[in-house]
């Protein structure tokens, strides 16, 4: 088993990278080979048995990926992006990262002839918007009011299309709000979400932006990774005519993340949120839709986190 | 006001400057200047008062329209595509004309500033596809199952992420299958829902090679290009979040097809069609989707034909 990963530098690559390395095996066949891809050279843990090649390639020039795709790997996670902000502040650079550099890794197999490689992409949430219905299922017509949706859910067409022509095993999935990330506050709009919760675990203040009212859509990082290891044994018949859904999150409000943290950590860690309303964040992530039914991924087998009570523990227990 | 037409050599193009021409006015503008672009060189009609150019190009070239964009046109009308037998034999020249052509396009109307130019972009209901509901609404999602459907939702979420930055003032309309097309039977599934009805009107035989139950989704010629025209003066703010949706065809069945013909041309008429079953033509026409509400088109003042009846009289009387 040969699997190569792009975006393999980031958050959720490392962790893919680690558990992948943990478990050996993929789909039942041990991990003989990882090739690791990103911007720069993806940190490298050796591990026996296990050939490692790390490479820092600018997969949006199209080609880049050969070296990669000429060894045939049996399962390609396809997890570099631009995020969000990045990809509204500047089209090109979205358009290049999120859209072309999907097409040219799309085209890399077919010329390959890696009909039967399974290849899955991260999409996300945002690729939603517009006059949504209060419950999302798997026939809610995605209208993107951001270009980083609007480049992913292109790109959800193009491996549909791609894996209906028998170029590509594809699977997209698309990733609820991520939560708790790990490391600092960042620009993003959803940072807050994370923050709420980890600064206080550590000690430290936290500013909550949005009324506590407000609902979210999350899933925590390890059933994240979980999910993308499943995916590699999903069946491409199982996929039947669309190989893009949403993955099972957990509908949470602020007030339920903090009455959690409360539960968790105490009165004190809960002192720790000051709350100062943000308009500009609360009107971007009050857009993203927080109920979903979820039917395709739980017939095929996806899981979602218990509860937020769960999220919270998983973060301690991994801090510790 | 100054008209620009990609694929204006086409059966719809050529429509489309005719009505233009009678019209002499768009949205209350008078028409003083058209620009027609396809393969080869559209046929032209002199008109008086009206500067109109025919120019041949490939815009799937980038650059390619920069000479037209540079004139600043008020209005666009991107018509130009490979028919979706064609995308879906050739992934390459579908990608390069359906989606290629309408990014170069975007791009064009970016780079020369045309941030208030109306670009009406014709889709289709090939667009729709995979498990779909009995009835279809504006937020039904598009899981094409061919390359053309791909192709052109890429597109529309192209056109509407650009439209939403304000870099053209876009807007995309799905087309319902178009009857009575004029000409003879040609390879398109589709073929024979025009044919059933043409070549027993003009005195010949024709083949039904579907049930006369199922069901089809059909707009007159004449009714597509009325809705082209009235896209036009549709606000950008009255098309809210999302540039896309289905036009409002009707819903009929062969046998009501074949009823209306009885109806207006006789037993003789209804008598030269000739009923023989092609599963494949079957397979690929029953997979469209027939029954939609088209609340957007309706709320937005598209109109659909009255009754099949009609469109074959509408046939008659263009034919006369």
């Amino acid at each position: 088993m040969h699997i190569a990963i792009t975006g393999a530098a980031g958050f959720l690559g490392q962790r893919l990278v680690a558990q992948l390395l943990d478990r050996g095996e993929l789909d039942g066949d041990a991990i003989r080979r990882l090739t690791l891809v990103d911007q720069a050279e993806p940190p490298v843990v050796a591990k026996e048995g296990v050939e490692i090649r790390s490479l820092a390639l600018d997969i949006s020039t199209p080609g880049a990926l050969d070296p990669v795709l000429e060894a045939g790997p049996d399962v390609i996670y396809h997890l570099a992006a631009v995020v969000s902000s990045a990809a509204e502040a500047d089209l090109d650079l979205g358009m290049r990262v999120n859209f072309d550099a999907t097409r040219a890794l799309l085209e890399g197999c077919r010329a390959h002839g890696l009909s039967r490689t399974r290849l899955i992409m991260a999409s996300s949430v945002a690729a939603y918007g517009g006059e949504l219905p209060a419950v999302l299922d798997d026939m809610t017509a995605l209208h993107p009011q951001n270009s980083y949706g609007a480049q992913k859910a292109m790109s959800e067409l193009l491996v549909n299309d791609y894996s209906r022509r028998g170029l590509v095993d594809g699977l997209v999935l698309r990733l609820p709000t991520i939560v708790i990330r790990p490391g600092r506050p960042n620009a993003a709009a959803s940072s807050f979400a994370s923050s709420i919760l980890r600064e206080p675990l550590n000690g430290e203040e936290a500013i909550c932006p949005v009324p506590t009212d407000l609902e979210l859509f999350v899933m925590s990082p390890g059933r994240v990774v979980d999910a993308l290891i499943h995916g590699a044994g999903v069946s491409g018949e199982a996929l039947r005519t669309f190989r893009a859904f949403m993955l099972p999150g957990i509908t949470v409000s602020v007030a339920e993340m903090l009455e959690a943290l409360r539960e968790v950590a105490g009165d004190e860690a809960l002192a720790r949120v000051r709350h100062e309303p943000d308009p500009r964040i609360e009107a971007i992530v009050g857009s993203w839709p927080a109920r979903f039914t979820n039917e395709r991924a739980r017939q095929l087998g996806f899981k979602n986190d218990k509860d937020f009570r769960e999220i919270v523990e998983a973060f301690l227990g991994e801090r510790a």
